[in-house]
């Protein structure tokens, strides 16, 4: 049977501080690595093991697997970094936290922007901040100004289908260690939910979540494996 | 100009306790990830860039190499690991300290050991304390009971070939995060070194070793970063 185990990043400074993260590239907290070591034993104690692992382009998800690798003894597993399991762009969001963001574009507007699926959060401007036009790690890459959870699926499910998916019906037990909105897309995939709840699913950070999938990739069941 | 740099993992807890390591699978000491940090922050400070990273399967060169991308800003780089770049394979010497060793088989014939290209330690006893048959890690690799320097080099050479060499020659600058004796296999071959100098030819934990080499990969030039 193919298994598929996702892992959101450990806390980051950002969630922390309950700022719009997306693609800027934020370190994770102390308390977030320590969810990282916590999700690796865990894993480990309960038997379960891997062959290929995936993460995304930022520093957040990559420590998540690294901390959480060492702590099952399997650092020397093969690890693919793809800029399409990113974290949602939160386009000119991108560093504010919840009061600027309500100052700034109203409450409403914000209830707007977190609930819907399509409707993107306004341009990031260029030359911000925040502006990762000169990040050598995204040459070549079309960088998105922003991104609704519909463009953040749009370019999530070309990596399952070219690199994961063939990876675990070659029979290659996958870990993915990504962000909250790369995994809701491959979540709203698998376990087929709808447009309108899957903007209100939360994933948790560090909490391991299991895929009993069938040999078309159709999920069987999806637990957290704290749960059992 | 191709671009190569070594660096041999930072100091581990057996450096620190003078042990034949070999395949075990030896830590980091706390000054081994210091190294490792400022290895990265060196290379970072005079400008050094990567597109491609090779390591081992040993937790000490992996985390030599992540540690060293972090500080470097470029956690986020592609990065092949390959058994074939595990340090030498000390066969029934692993785990003994120098004194055990002495004591055991006499000062003569460890010297004879560490100064011999092509005469290996005595093989690795099955089933004994450091046996890794059943390292899933390994599962499908002749692990060797014992390696001379030579035996380790004939392992190394095929990675550099099939591996290494391509990328280089694709115009990709390469970091190579590995040990004493796989790092003393490529520096013989791209430096021509003799087989009698090349087994008194030390190479200092943390340090990265700069290849600047033509087209063809002949090198031009090695020295220690920390020199220029």
């Amino acid at each position: 049977m193919p298994q598929l185990v996702l892992i959101r990043h450990g806390q980051s400074a950002w969630n922390l501080e309950n700022r719009f993260t997306g693609w800027w590239d934020v370190n994770l907290t102390p308390l977030g690595e320590e969810e990282a070591r916590q999700a690796g034993e865990l894993l480990a104690a309960r038997g379960f093991d891997f062959d290929l692992c995936f993460t995304s382009f930022q520093t957040r998800a990559i420590k998540t697997l690294n901390i959480a690798l060492e702590a099952m003894g399997r650092l020397w597993l093969p690890v693919e970094k793809d800029w399409r399991l990113n974290e949602r762009h939160y386009g000119g969001l991108t560093g504010l936290n919840k009061a600027e963001t309500a100052a700034k574009h109203g409450e409403e507007q914000v209830r707007i922007w977190r609930r819907s699926f399509d409707i993107p959060p306004p341009a990031m401007a260029p030359g911000g901040d925040f502006d990762l036009t000169n990040d050598r790690r995204y040459a070549g890459i079309a960088i998105p100004t922003h991104e609704s959870l519909k463009d953040t699926i749009a370019r999530v499910l070309p990596c399952w289908e070219e690199r994961i998916a063939p990876a675990l019906k070659d029979g290659r037990r996958v870990l993915i260690s990504a962000h909250g909105n790369s995994l809701r897309a491959l979540v709203k995939h698998l376990s087929n939910i709808a447009d309108d709840e899957i903007v209100a699913l939360e994933i948790p950070t560090g909490q391991p979540i299991v895929y009993d999938l069938d040999e078309q990739l159709n999920a069987i069941e999806r637990y957290f494996l704290k749960d059992r």
